[in-house]
């Protein structure tokens, strides 16, 4: 204990009053309140662990929703899990706060649970303790051994396919800034209608990213390769590519469109948050010719879009056609430390 | 990406320098590169899970050495796997850094992973982000079904043990700021070569904790109750009370000795140090009178002083007594937000 944190204000029981009770679910032996949970995974499955941080102002804006930050805290390391096509099953939640907070917990924790609960998740065990605004989640998962979908497995020939409609988390956080922020709704005094419903829209795929957890599970034993879009469309094409030792094109005309993108930006800018943007944390796939209508199919189980935006190719690097024709697309990508 | 992010120097590939080729080990299948690790349990065993974040200026001082850091990050979420028995295997990294301060990353990753490999633990995956410095760990450990010592299991009668030297680590935190720091060596112009020894001991005993692995380890089937001292000896065996429906009465003539405390504080500041410091993470234990030498013998094989210092009683309350004579302890513990 520093002098710093003597200084805090006492806040025990701040987790058991908001998380309490989350702890239940299946292979549960133990949850909150002893040195570390017990869990008793499935037999004969591996396990898949991932971790992910939302840092304020890092990785959301200090005005969005407490709610939003939970629900998105839980996603981003979901959407992990929902890459390699596992089933989560467990989370520990570690949250720094920089003081006591309760409203803001409250709502928070309702947006981490409601997200927990709608994929059956258990909230097992947690930590929290004075610093910056920061929410570290890890999610433990399970799935069959061998079954596990990896960035490793593209194969040249293989058709590329994205989920939903990339690009619109990343245009509801690039119109943050412009306009008055009620909640989730967008629009200034001088936005139509229709556009404030569009930036409404946008701005609610950036806060609440739906982790594609269904699809992934379901394109088992089909997809030879998957990523979760979190860097940028092509900027993770780039991992598969490296992963597997193939290239790939992309195909601009495919690109799925979007009617909220297209009432907030012009075309060029469209292509770019499609393109770059990385936060709506969707599926990016290699397919086999010879299963693409399987993994249609799996995708519409799953409630997706499910677009083919262009193939793997030979050789090594990404090219971009615009029907056909080679453009120039400037690489971009998040930035960060690893 | 928030506007922030962009204006962070771009590292990709600093997690890879640092902290590559630690990923192998019992059980990995794939280790760190992809969307997530994914590992093989040990048949029939439960899994153990925790998480804990140490935040700079809360968890360690700013001037506490780099690889100080990465080694305590590490040693408090084994502490939490010690403290059930259990066999610590796999973790996970998230790091928030202000900048991309290589040196630094070199230095704690070297502390992380000497630790690591002391416990056979591999580092499967991770997260490097912008934010204020802070390093959150997980570790998943497993414990044969049934066998992990849990909080709850004291019953009245059972004897109260505590590993190694509790007080020492706090000893070494209060000393922090009242001496000049040169690496680990405490001691300041005005000290005597024997006091900045023992300054540098206690100093030693905070930045580098050696979590009870072995010791938890071996009292599987012996003790009946286990708890990791981080939050003070009292207020942690307040927790087990709670837990187990107990009381318990502790016996300040037993509590273990030491001479570092003893070169650098006074009588009653040293007892204040082993009642109420935690940062030793040594391990509390109930240990059923019948099973008190295959203790002993189990410590003794695990290479840690094991001092029995009360008992658990029936009832509730703690109650400290010297040489049998009841005092009075003013309650204190560390205070967080959990």
């Amino acid at each position: 204990m520093t002098r710093a944190e003597a200084a805090l204000p006492a806040e025990f029981g701040l987790i058991a009053r908001h998380f309490a009770g989350h702890d239940a679910g299946p292979g549960v032996v133990l949850g909150v309140g002893d040195d570390a949970a017990i869990v008793t995974p499935p037999p004969d499955e591996s396990l898949v662990l991932t971790v992910d941080t939302l840092a304020e102002g890092r990785h959301f804006p200090p005005d969005a929703p407490p709610d939003a930050i939970g629900h998105r805290a839980l996603a981003v390391s979901l959407s992990d899990i929902a890459a390699m096509g596992a089933t989560p099953a467990w989370a520990l939640l570690a949250l720094t706060l920089p003081d006591a907070r309760e409203a803001w917990v409250a709502d928070f924790a309702r947006g981490f649970l409601e997200l927990a609960a709608g994929h059956g998740v258990a909230l097992v065990g947690g930590n929290v303790s004075g610093g910056a605004l920061a929410a570290t989640v890890t999610v433990i998962g399970h799935v069959g051994a061998g079954q596990a979908l990896r960035r490793a497995g593209a194969r040249a020939g293989d058709r590329l396919y994205v989920s939903g409609s990339p690009g619109e988390a990343a245009g509801g956080l690039a119109t943050w800034g412009t306009v008055a922020v009620t909640d989730d709704r967008g629009g200034g005094a001088g936005d139509t209608p229709a556009r404030a419903d569009a930036l409404a829209a946008l701005r609610g795929r950036y806060l609440r990213p739906a982790p594609r957890v269904a699809l992934g599970c379901a394109l088992r034993g089909i997809a030879s390769a998957a990523i979760d879009v979190s860097d940028g469309l092509l900027a993770d094409l780039g991992h598969v590519c490296r992963a597997s030792g193939v290239g790939a094109r992309v195909e601009l005309s495919a690109l799925p469109g979007s009617a909220a993108l297209a009432a907030c930006f012009d075309a060029d800018a469209r292509e770019a948050l499609v393109l770059h943007g990385g936060d709506d944390y969707e599926l990016l796939c290699a397919i086999p010719p010879g299963v693409e209508a399987d993994a249609r199919d799996a995708a519409a189980r799953a409630g997706c879009a499910f677009t083919a935006i262009g193939e793997f190719t030979a050789g090594d690097g990404i090219r971009v056609t615009r029907d056909g024709t080679p453009v120039d697309i400037p690489d971009r990508g998040f930035r960060h430390f690893d």
